[in-house]
Formats: C-alpha cells, structure tokens, sequence
C-alpha cells in the first residue's frame, strides 16, 4: 500500500466535497489501486474555514509555503477558483515537484501552455479533468480520440447556469429576469451572473478544448462572445415554434488552417442532438477525420460530479505522471 | 525513438483499415509520442490475403505460431471476429508476453474474465476500446467514472444495423424486410442478418459494459434478449405519434445487489434523448451514484472509427501496460 499525500488549495463546495468523497471512497479505492489518499494540507484564506471543512488544526494553512516545502505532498488539488493566486501556486507546486490537478477552467485557459511547460520540465502530471463538463468524461476522450484524429470543430453547451434559463424561457414562457432569479434561487447562478449570462464560462472552456484539439495554447481572449441577455422571449418562442432551440454555442472550428473561436446564443433544429439538452446539462460534440463526430453529454457542474473526476485525476496523475500531458505549444 | 512491432490477427475490413491507418499516420504518431508502429506480421485464412492487404510475403502467416515466437512482437492485435480461433490466440499471446489489443465483442463477451486472468498474470495489457461503439470514447470513460463510482445503471442504443431499420421504418413507413434490404445495400447489415437483428451482437457488448461495471465477468448468456424482427409498423407509427421512438435498447440494471441483463425493442419517450439517436448512430448512457447520468454518442461502427480506438489502444498499451486492466472477477 502506498499513501498519496494530498494537498487542498480550496475548501469551499468543490473542497469540502473533494474531502468528503476521499473519506467515503478510500477505503475501495486503496483496495482497487494500492493507493491511499491522505489529505495533509487545506489552504484558505482563513485557517478556520479549513477546520470547518473537516481538517486538523495542524493542516491548516494560509499559505502555500509549508505545503510546497513538504516532501510527503505528491499532489496538489487546485479548486481555489479564479485566476491569481490559483496559476501561480499551480506553477511553484509543479515547479517543487508535484503533480497538479485543478478544476479551474479560467486560470488553466489563461495560463495553459506556461502550466503545461512547467509540468514537462519537472516530469509531472497536470490534470483538469474537472474544468470542463465536471464529471463528463472529456479529457480522457479526448486524449483518445486526438491520437489518431485531427479534430477539425468542436461545439457545444458548456455553460448549464445559461442552458438553465433558456430552457425556462422556453419551457415555460418566463421573461429573462424572472429565469435568471429562478436559477439564482437554485444555486445555479452566482449573485453577479455576468460570468455565466456573458459568455466568459463558456469562453474558458472553450478556450481549453480549442487548444487541446489545436495542440497550441488558444488564449480566451480571442474568443468572439456574445451572451445571452439580448435573446428576447419572441426568439426563443419562434425557435420552439420551428421544432427547435435557442442555445448558447460554443463553437471552434478550424477553417483553412485557422482556428475561430465564437460563443453566442444560436438557434439549434431539432434534428440537432443539442437542441434536445435541457435544464443545465451540458453537450459537447467533438468532429474529427476519422472518427466522425462524437458526443459527451452530462451534468455540467455540482460539487459530487467535480469531485469525482477530481479524485479519479489524482490517481491518474500518480499512476501515470507526465505521459498523459498534452502537446501544447505557447500562444502564437 | 522506440519501434512497437505489431502482430495483426485479421486482415478483413477493419484489419485493412488498422494498416491503412498506421501507414498513414505513424510519422505523426512517432513525433507525438516517440512510438514508431512497425506492422510485422499480417494472419489469415490465406497468406495471399495477406499479401493484398498490403503487407510483404514474409510478413504473411496462417498460423499463430510464429507471431508467439518473435520477440519483436509487442502487441498482438486482434480483428479477427467471432469466438475462436480467436479468444485461443489472445489467450496465448498474453502468455508468450505480448500486449493484446481486440476489437471483437463476441470472443471478448465470453472470455472477459479467463484473458482478464492470463492479462494480469503475465502483466501485460488487454484493451479492447473498439469492442463497443467503435470509436465512441466508452472504455477510457467508464474506466474514469468506475475509479469513484458505483454505475448502476447502462442503458443504449448499441446496435447500429437495427437503429438503421427502426429509423427508416419509422420516417420513411416501410415495412421490416425493405428496411432489412436497404441496410443490407448499403453493409450496414450483413447477408445473414441473425446476429444484428436477434439481439446477440447488443448482448455480447451489453455483457462487456456491464462485467466492468460489476466487476466480474457477466456472460452473454444470461441476458435476456429480444429482437426486432417481430416490431410491427403500428407500433413503430405509434410511438411516432406519441413523439417518442421504438429502439432496440440494451439495458443493465442493478437492483438489490443483483445486475439484470436485457436488449428488446422498447418505447423510448420524446423526453428521453435516446429517443433522438437516428439512422446508425450509437448512444450509450452510464448512471452512477456522483457522477449522475453521463451519454456517450457516435458512430458505433465503420472501419475507419474502429482502427482509429484500435490504434490509441496499441500506444497505450505499450505505455501504460497492465496498468488499466479492469477488477475483474470470474462469472458466479
């Protein structure tokens, strides 16, 4: 048996799940694999939010330091959200010799071939299974399908805070504001909705498939995006009428040797598969030469969902370290 | 660079396409992954086949024998179909101490556990991505999803020369044996029909699906199976009336610790993205305990989706070994 030091950056919904699915699962997972999962360090801002989440005092940090100067951390879990500090702490943890996992699609889309180098330099494992589609199993696809594929469009409904409220304006005939208030309710959307309701989710996202189909770091910046706040209920009721669905498409596609990235609200027929993905699940379709075109649908987001692919990419990353990197040369 | 020499046991439809394709591909493939396919030996009935698939004289055998001998074999790959001589050759080649790589469902489905065994004695790898769904990412995804969860449920459309004749008999209104000698036209569906539309091809990888998600091998044998041929055109006008579709769906279902195995035409609701799946398109749907309800959807057959998962599963074969052989327990 050999234990897998892990340290938590992060103890909000996404950490606090991660840690309570360790706990429930080690014992089969040890039994299945020879790895056990030992949570040495959680990090948050404020020490008691990590013992609140179910950590001892003594693992309890604010500062990376202590978890970057531990030989017994193998793996450092990144679910801190947002861009800084979550990309610098995933390049010093690769850069002492740990392999990362992160579930934060907007500092891995901004900062994906510099991570990506660093992890090749040290020789250790970067995975994101997490950062697009939560338990949807993309990455590993992916990593299958580019083998032998050269994947030439990728488009799909990645954003389930926004697939949730247009499929309340349709389903339902509500007006924006009211689907937008329903969805918050739910905790579907955040109290500011611009992230979601403007594109950028979907932009990080999309960001990171593109770049992963194009073996070059696409920064999400280029990504033409437009929202879903100008979709009025009389274009959404047409689309219905005709059999089919707004959407909000993220679409990339490579077209004479270049890559166009584009989110915007879009009518979907319904001889499309996506125009039939309701609530806030998610479908992403991926079109390469050979293999034809390829659908991976599934709940988006959740805390039980994330931290799934969360612990299968540990052990992913122990097992197999650097091999499963991807070839991403930097942003041209 | 290392060279991967390749035995091909096959050199049918799919045997030529795994030739083709690694001609094509394996300057790409080197530089990506440092692996250069060297194809050294093609097997068939005939050596003259052989021949016209593409492979030198020397190259060509009609017995196992000195395939097993040469030690510059590293991976077998199997394309032969039907149960034997092939589960025989892949049960040898793991124990002469190569990677097996297979894309035959029958031989598979009633063999899972005993080449599970010889896989993981002589640690070797035995991957098997193209036995369902052809190119559909299904294998490294339920290895992802098994790695936290607990699947109860599989459910799909895993027959894609019966989801051909359901299709045209329900938009086009022709009866059974027209839709039969379309497929037939076009070789989606063989001259002896019997395995497609009887249901055995759908319990062979209903068997495979489900053995991984248990955990022990489930033989074919035990589902209960149905097929299409005695759907009526009332009931398939019906059910487009009522918006929804007749499928020939596979289903596994964990109910009080015992898995019940079943493939029969069933009524599939408008509400039920299956229920969208057209023409010879596969979909495979995987529920489990945090993951919630995952779909996969694609071309389920075709030569060139088939060597596409065929060759991925040569490279990592030879990169991560027995590392991914499934927990597989004998059948009780």
């Amino acid at each position: 048996m050999e234990t897998v030091g892990i340290a938590l950056l992060g103890v909000g919904t996404i950490g606090s799940a991660v840690l309570r699915m360790i706990r429930e699962e080690r014992g089969r997972i040890a039994e299945r694999t020879g790895l056990f999962l030992d949570v040495r360090w959680g990090l948050a801002r404020n020490r008691e939010r990590v013992v609140q989440a179910g950590l001892s005092e003594r693992a309890a940090t604010t500062s990376i330091e202590p978890i970057l100067a531990d030989p017994s951390v193998q793996v450092v879990v990144e679910v801190l959200g947002g861009e800084e500090p979550a990309a610098a702490y995933m390049k010093r943890a690769l850069e002492a010799g740990k392999h990362v996992v992160t579930a934060n699609k907007e500092a891995l889309s901004k900062h994906f071939a510099e991570l990506v180098a660093a992890a090749r330099e040290h020789q250790r494992a970067l995975l994101f299974e997490a950062s697009v589609g939560a338990g949807v199993p993309l990455m590993v696809s992916l990593r299958q399908l580019l083998t032998t594929n050269r994947l030439h469009r990728i488009r799909g409904i990645v954003n389930g805070t926004t697939n949730f409220i247009l499929t309340l304006m349709a389903e339902e005939g509500v007006p924006y504001q009211e689907a937008l208030r329903q969805a918050q309710e739910l905790g579907y959307a955040e109290p500011d909705p611009t992230a979601d309701v403007e594109g950028y989710d979907a932009a990080y996202k999309l960001s990171i498939l593109a770049s992963l189909a194009a073996g070059r770091h696409i920064r999400p910046e280029v990504v033409e995006r437009r929202g879903i706040t100008t979709v009025t209920p009389d274009q959404i009721l047409d689309a219905r009428t005709r059999g089919g669905a707004m959407k909000l498409l993220a679409e990339a596609e490579l077209v004479d040797e270049t890559w166009r990235l584009r989110v915007r609200p879009v009518f979907v027929p319904a001889s499309d598969l996506l125009a039939h993905v309701r609530l806030n699940l998610n479908a992403i379709e991926l079109t390469g030469e050979r293999v034809g075109t390829i659908v991976l649908y599934g709940p988006g987001a959740g805390p039980s969902p994330t931290a799934s692919a969360v612990i299968a990419d540990v052990l992913d990353a122990v097992r197999f370290g650097p091999a499963l990197l991807p070839n991403l040369e930097p942003a041209t």
